[in-house]
C-alpha cells in the first residue's frame, strides 16, 4: 500500500501548500522595495498573530537562537535568574543561562508534571532578574500555567522579567502576552505557522528594551536592539531568509482567512483546532488503555506512555515503517518510555482519525496482542461529534 | 476544525508532490534539445507503464480527446461499430461514433451492471469494424471483463478492432494490452498518474495503424498518424503541454520507485494499492449497512447506494461542508442515487481510514439517525490487517 510521508512531530509540522508555493516562487533581492514591503507587512501581521502591541522581530535562526537572544540581551554575567524546568526544553534554559554566566536558580519538577504556583512564589526573591519558562514543554506534552506564573512574576516588580518560550505554545494555547505582562515571548516558524524551520521570532516589552540598555552579556548576531533599529527602517540587520519570509506571509494570510479576515481570531481558530485534535487523540489513546504522560496535557501534542515492556522506539519505528508516519520518541530521559503525536498547525479530522487508526495496527504488531480495531477511533469520533454539538466547550477548552 | 481540501473524486485525483514541483519549475521551450529529451524519455516510459510494445502517443487534451481520436482515426462514415455501454462513459462512445457518422450498434446494460460475454458474442457480426468499451465505468464503479471481451473480439478476425477506454482503468486494474490484443488503449493524466488533467494518451496496435491508411473520417488536431510521424523525430505535431510533460516524467519516476526500479512492477504496485483502498472501503461501507452499486466493483472507485430516502447530493454536500472532502455524486441517470469514493493513484491507509471516519459523521447528520462510530473503520482495519498477513490475496485480487 502507498505510504505518504506524514509528520506528526511537534515541529517540523505539516507544511501549508500556499506557503510552499510562495517559498518556491519568491526570488526578490532583500534590499529592494518589494522585499521591504513584504518584511514590514509581516512584522505588522506578526504582532496581530501573537496578540501584542510590543515590537516583534523575526530572525533567521531556529527557536533556540531567540532563546539565546533573550538570555544574552536581558542578562549580565552574575545576574540571578530563575529557570522553571519540567523537561528537555526547560533544561535548555539552564544550559543557556549558565553559558552566559548567570547565577542560575532552578525550580525543577519531574518530566510530565507542571509547577506549583506556591513553589514558584517561594523561589521568587526580589533579586531575580529574569524568569525563564516554557508555555508548553514539547518533550513531555505538558502545558504550564503562564497566566498564573506571570501574575506572580509581575507582583515581584518591574525589575523581574518574564521570558516565555512559546515555540510550540503560540497557536496551540491561549496566551495574553500584553495583558499578562510577558516580557519576551518566543516562537518558531516550523510550528503553528505551518512552514519549514529557519525563522524564529519574539515580541519584546518596553521593560525588556530598557533592560538591554544596561546588560553586558556579549551578543552580535542576536543583538535585538540592532535588529529593532533596522526593522524601524523596514529591513533586517543581516541578510534575511527571504523565501521563508514569503512563506510566512502566505501562512499569515491563511490564518487571517481562518479568522474571516481577523488574524487574532484566526490564531484562536488554530488554538481551537489543536484543542480538538488533541481531545480526539487523548480520548482515542485512553480508550486503548494507554496512559497520557502529562498531568496537564497541552493541545500542542499528546505524549503517550508506552505500554509496559515495549520500548517506545519500537512504536515510533513501526509507525514509520508501516505508514511512513513520523511520530516522536520521548526526549532526554524519557527516550523509550513515551511517544508523542503533534497537533500543532496544519492537521484536520482526517489526519487525526488516520493516525489513530494506524496506532491500533502499530500497537497490535509491537505488543503481539490483539487490539480491538476501532476502539480509539470510536472514542475520537465521539469527541468530534460532541464538540460540534457543544461549540462553547471547544473554544478555549 | 481545519479542513484540508481533499479530492476523493475518480479524477482529478490527489497530486503527487514531486509532480507538482516538477511542473512548477519547468520552463524549457518545446523546440529544444532539453524538451525533446524529456518527451522521448516519457514516451518510452509510457510504453512500460502501459505494458505494451505498441507506439504510445501523449496528446494535449483530456481523455475524451483521445476517445474522439480513436473514433475519427479508425472509422469511415457508415462503418458499423459496436458500443458496449453500462453508464455515462459508455454513452459517450455512442455519442462520438454517431457524431462521426458511424452505423452504431449498442449493447447496453443497466447502470451498475456489466456485460454478459454471450450477449457480446451474439452482437459481434463479422462486419463490425470497431468495438468500443470502458475497462472500468467511472460513473458506476463497475469493472468490465476486458480479457474476456478481447478474446471474443480477436476471434472475430483482424478486421474488428478493440478500443478500450482505460482512463480510470490503467493503474487500477490488471490489463495485458498486447497479450489480449487491445488495439487502442486510452488513458488520462489526472488518474493513476497522480497529476493534473491536460494530457491524454493511447497505445495503438499495428492493426489499428493499418486501418488508418484507409479510413476517411475528418481529423486534424487528433490525426494520430501525423502525431506518430512527429514523435519519431522526438517532437509533438502541435505545441505540447510542456509543464505537464515535466509532471508526467516525475510521476513515472515515482511509479518506477514503487517497483524498485521497474516501471511495470510499479504499475502493478499501484493496482495493488487501489485494490487495498477499495477493499477497505467496500468492507467499511457494507459494515454500515450500505449497498455497493456495482455488481463487479472496480478498484478505481467505490460507488455506494445512498440510503433510502436520502438524496446522495446531500451526502456529497455534507462531505464538502464538514470536511472539505470532495466525493462524487452519481452521474447521468444515477445522480442523487449514489456517491462515489475514488482509490485511483495517490491514496494511502490514512486517507482511506480518514474518509471512512468522515462518512460515519456524514451519514449520522444526513440521515438524522444514530451511527455507531467506528463500525466502518473497524471493518476496514480488519481488511488491512488480513491483507498484510496474506499478501497473495492482495496482488491481483
Amino acid at each position: 500500500m502507498l505510504r505518504k510521508n506524514r509528520l506528526f512531530t511537534p515541529g517540523p509540522t505539516p507544511l501549508l501548500p500556499a506557503a510552499q508555493t510562495a517559498m518556491a516562487s519568491f526570488t526578490a533581492h532583500h534590499r529592494t522595495a518589494d522585499f521591504r514591503a513584504l518584511f514590514q507587512r509581516v512584522l505588522v501581521d506578526m504582532k496581530e498573530f501573537i496578540g501584542t502591541q510590543n515590537d516583534v522581530l523575526v530572525l533567521a535562526c531556529s527557536g533556540t537562537g531567540v532563546m539565546e537572544a533573550s538570555v544574552s540581551n536581558l542578562t549580565s554575567p552574575g545576574d540571578k535568574v530563575l529557570v522553571l524546568t519540567a523537561g528537555k526544553f526547560g533544561e535548555r534554559w539552564t544550559g543557556l543561562a549558565k553559558a552566559f554566566g548567570c547565577n542560575v536558580d532552578v525550580l525543577s519538577v519531574p518530566y510530565g508534571q507542571t509547577f506549583s504556583l506556591n513553589d514558584i512564589r517561594a523561589k521568587l526573591t526580589p533579586d531575580v532578574r529574569v524568569v525563564f519558562v516554557q508555555a508548553t514543554e514539547s518533550s513531555t506534552g505538558a502545558r504550564h500555567d503562564i497566566a498564573g506564573i506571570a501574575k506572580i512574576v509581575r507582583s515581584n516588580g518591574d525589575d523581574t522579567l518574564l521570558v516565555v518560550d512559546a515555540i510550540t505554545g503560540l497557536g496551540t494555547t491561549h496566551l495574553d502576552v500584553d495583558g499578562w505582562g510577558v516580557d519576551v515571548i518566543i516562537g518558531g516558524s516550523q510550528k503553528a505557522l505551518m512552514m519549514p524551520p529557519g525563522l524564529a521570532y519574539c515580541a519584546v516589552s518596553d521593560r525588556a528594551w530598557r533592560r538591554m540598555e544596561s546588560t553586558t552579556s556579549p551578543r552580535f548576531y542576536f543583538d535585538l536592539r540592532k535588529e529593532r533599529k533596522s526593522a524601524a527602517k523596514g529591513e533586517s540587520a543581516y541578510t534575511p531568509a527571504t523565501s521563508l519570509f514569503a512563506a510566512l506571509g502566505a501562512s499569515l494570510d491563511f490564518i487571517r482567512g481562518i479568522g474571516k479576515g481577523d488574524l487574532a481570531k484566526g490564531r484562536e481558530g488554530l488554538v481551537d483546532n489543536a484543542e480538538m485534535c488533541a481531545a480526539m487523540t487523548r480520548a482515542g489513546v485512553q480508550a486503548l488503555g494507554l496512559k497520557l504522560f502529562a498531568d496537564s496535557p497541552a493541545a500542542a501534542l499528546t505524549a503517550v506512555c508506552s505500554p509496559d515492556g515495549i520500548d517506545s522506539g519500537k512504536i515510533v519505528k513501526e509507525f514509520r515503517e508501516s505508514f511512513d508516519a513520523v511520530v516522536a520518541n520521548g526526549q532526554g530521559e524519557m527516550k523509550g518510555q513515551l511517544f508523542r503525536i503533534a497537533h500543532i498547525g496544519y492537521y484536520d479530522y482526517l489526519d487525526t482519525i488516520g493516525i489513530l487508526g494506524a496506532l491500533e495496527h502499530v500497537l497490535a504488531r509491537t505488543s503481539g496482542t490483539d487490539v480491538e480495531y476501532g476502539t480509539a477511533l470510536r472514542a475520537a469520533q465521539g469527541v468530534y461529534a460532541r464538540g460540534l454539538s457543544n461549540k462553547q466547550q471547544l473554544i478555549g477548552a
